[in-house]
């Protein structure tokens, strides 16, 4: 990065630090946040009911391939993954949801008396737990470009697509959960406006510190929000070297002037290790082509027999407003929480978090990092993951961060995981195997102003561990 | 990039730099490598013949697919690729080469009186026009790594991988051809070393700048060398203000501190533009299917019947050393020679490119910039890409850069590419069409720290600047 560009970066650094610090704004008071969503909840309340596959409407089972499909070819398609890796040479296929085209999940920005808020939406989802979530100013795929639900447009998209001399604070193309997509992608961009927009009562313009207050409640600041949060740089000065507190560490480890374990060059090489190394063999096929490996489709699920995994299930959702007003479509329902934790540790009084290369199937090149532990603990198969043990027997005075958050209601059906940020001592060794790496949240977030970095799993945490101080 | 890695960054550039200036060694003279390069030629001369498909030995057509495989499954296959996209919706298929598995193309940098040497070698590949051209110090694929060839393994390889403590100064994952390849990336890295080692007369220790100077000559520096070579960071001090010759303006603009026209967030957001809008859609298919979309196979190669594109033929090798002393393999011959142009402009002094986002069929992640122009000639159809005419028109007191280099010798048969670099006049606006943009060679090397960012013909293009001053 020239100097020229490191002085653009780290203004405006500091002025998500300053909207970060601001609880308190005469824009949206925090204590109202739980009446907004309330009373838009009320008035906007879905009906989500699990329907069998053939009252699906224009959704249906390919003949020949067993892909379940739109008939217009656009949403997504639950197709066939044949894979197989250099740790797994025997290939096993199946189901995955296949979306090829990259979506939007973009967020306005303006100042209000010298704070950044935020445009943030109270948006129902059919997969969500608890109706609607805190949500992206839009949350919109290439269909919605097109306007092919040929009902409302999407509000807003104008202010991030081709709008020339729009001031865009972060752009980037991240990926989503590798173990249920094909190679899927969202675009995650945050935009600065400076002239008055109308936005009615779905929108509320929020500080980072409200957002981030608000991600200490469970399932109420949606995937989206998390993924296009994480990805903003953060910067906090240099704090009193006195304090030895964690916040205190974790916003030294954001300001990156103290020296990181490993520079970025050789966090990089790590992955770049594994991507080389390891062998990710995948291959589109059939759906049908997944009964011969346990997948089994029944009236109303496409499930694996062993009753691990997900199923793919239908949906029939009825809601008074949305760009159309009732629907049917497929969710994918995993069968049971997951754990996604991150180990973080003081090095040199800089806290470091210790990521780890992670291959899912769907993942679009080889592998990415991800959380230091990122598993189903109740579909455990004998072997623990490495540092299962460590983050679960962590003690109480030990966890930083321990909330359950929803993954995306719009393809997820009570999709949970429980997100767990734990600081070791030094009595966990700085060494560690191959393909895991310390880094610092500074250095995390400078690759993430890149694609294909960081998993969305370990994007929730980054955002969940700013949430923590 | 915090302060401490941006330090570590520009001591590299520095003796990146000191390398680049340095044409006299007393390691290797640069008079000295003509013969080294004809004497090794002499004595390792390879005899390629075309040869009708049934006289491929472990290689074969499977049945029920028509793919072109080897019998282990290895290296690489000849498959069908179903695209279609935004602009050209009719899906269509064609013959594309797979190799899923990311290789390696590693050079061994030493210092020797305070100067980076680099081992390059003198590689003979069954493509290449003229036998032999200067390559990396170690070219492997990951069957390399697995020794599956059953005879030598691959030398210095054990550098590069597997060693902890490594002293690397590049290493990223590198896109190639995407108009003939699906999805292939190498690894593209150089290590330091410090102790001596045994290298035969296939290597020698050359500098920065006289691998420079050889690239001035057509076909003699491999495309795995340009590759490499375009991902060093340079610096090269603040030249004279009063300097305005095209060397004092390309080394303003890899040095990086004058201002660029666009931010690196702009111009990377700029390719985020056309990753999300446009869209690319890939489907491996049997290569049989290429059939309808008028690929015809005869009894020595798989040809469009319009004569254009390429074709696959198959070659028998002879050579005295190698890795196996005989063998038979498919090789990808293009119908026409390419052309690859870079329009640069001074803007404020400092040298700009102009690069262009492109997508080709075999593309990861949908684009990736490439040349102001790339095309084949002689292959239009009619309509002209933008820029063309401005580049085959330009005066010669306006050509930087005009010489024919070959393209991979392993994978193509006589594949070569026109490369040109033009400066263009204050006349040429700095305004471009969607999907173009100015950046500094600065920045474009910035860009080459990770991965999938700039084509190879334009990493090539990178490289070849660098030579003109």
């Amino acid at each position: 990065m020239g100097t020229v560009e490191y002085a653009v970066h780290r203004r405006t650094a500091e002025r998500v630090r300053v909207s970060a610090d601001t609880l308190d704004s005469p824009v949206t008071a925090l204590a109202e946040v739980p009446r907004w969503l309330e009373d838009y909840h009320r008035a906007h309340r879905f009906h989500v009911e699990p329907i069998p596959f053939d009252r699906l409407r224009r959704w249906s089972f390919e003949p020949g391939t067993g892909d379940l499909r739109h008939e217009t070819g656009r949403f997504f398609s639950v197709e066939g993954l044949r894979t197989s890796s250099d740790a797994d040479p025997v290939a096993r296929v199946q189901p995955i949801i296949v979306q090829p085209e990259v979506g939007l999940l973009g967020i306005l920005a303006r100042e209000f008396d010298g704070v950044l808020h935020f445009l943030m939406q109270a948006k129902p989802e059919p997969g969500n737990v608890n109706g609607l979530q805190i949500s992206p100013t839009v949350q919109a795929t290439r269909s919605n470009f097109d306007e092919v639900h040929h009902g409302r447009s999407t509000p807003f998209l104008d202010h991030f697509i081709h709008r020339p001399g729009r001031r865009v604070l972060i752009d980037s193309i991240q990926s989503e959960q590798g173990d249920w997509f094909l190679h899927k992608r969202n675009r995650n961009m945050v935009v600065e406006i400076d002239t008055d927009i109308e936005a009615d009562a779905a929108f509320r313009w929020l500080t980072l510190g409200q957002i981030r207050r608000l991600m200490l409640q469970d399932d109420l600041v949606n995937m989206d929000t998390r993924s296009v949060l994480a990805c903003l740089p953060t910067a906090h000065g240099t704090p009193d070297d006195g304090d030895d507190s964690f916040p205190a560490a974790l916003r030294r480890s954001l300001y990156g002037e103290t020296a990181p374990l490993h520079d970025l060059h050789a966090i990089t090489s790590c992955l770049t290790d594994v991507r080389a190394l390891r062998v990710l063999r995948q291959q589109s096929v059939p759906l049908d082509d997944a009964r011969r490996d346990g997948w089994e489709r029944t009236g109303s699920a496409i499930r694996h027999r062993s009753g691990r995994h997900f199923e793919i299930m239908a949906v029939e959702v009825t809601a008074e407003r949305r760009e159309v007003a009732s629907w049917t479509q497929p969710l994918l329902r995993p069968c049971s929480q997951g754990l996604a934790a991150l180990i973080t540790r003081r090095i040199n009084g800089v806290l470091h978090a210790l990521v780890a290369a992670r291959s899912e199937v769907g993942t679009l090149n080889v592998a990415e990092f991800g959380p230091t532990v990122q598993c189903r603990p109740d579909e455990a198969d004998g072997q623990s993951p490495p540092y299962l043990d460590r983050v679960l027997t962590a003690g109480a005075d030990r966890v930083r961060y321990d909330v359950v958050q929803s993954e995306e209601g719009g393809r997820f059906y009570h999709a949970r995981n429980r997100y767990l940020v734990v600081e070791a001592g030094p009595e966990l060794n700085t060494g560690c195997p191959p393909g895991f790496c310390w880094a610092t949240f500074g250095q995390l977030t400078e690759l993430l102003a890149h694609g294909n970095y960081l998993n969305v799993e370990l994007r929730t945490l980054m955002a969940c561990a700013h949430a923590s101080y």
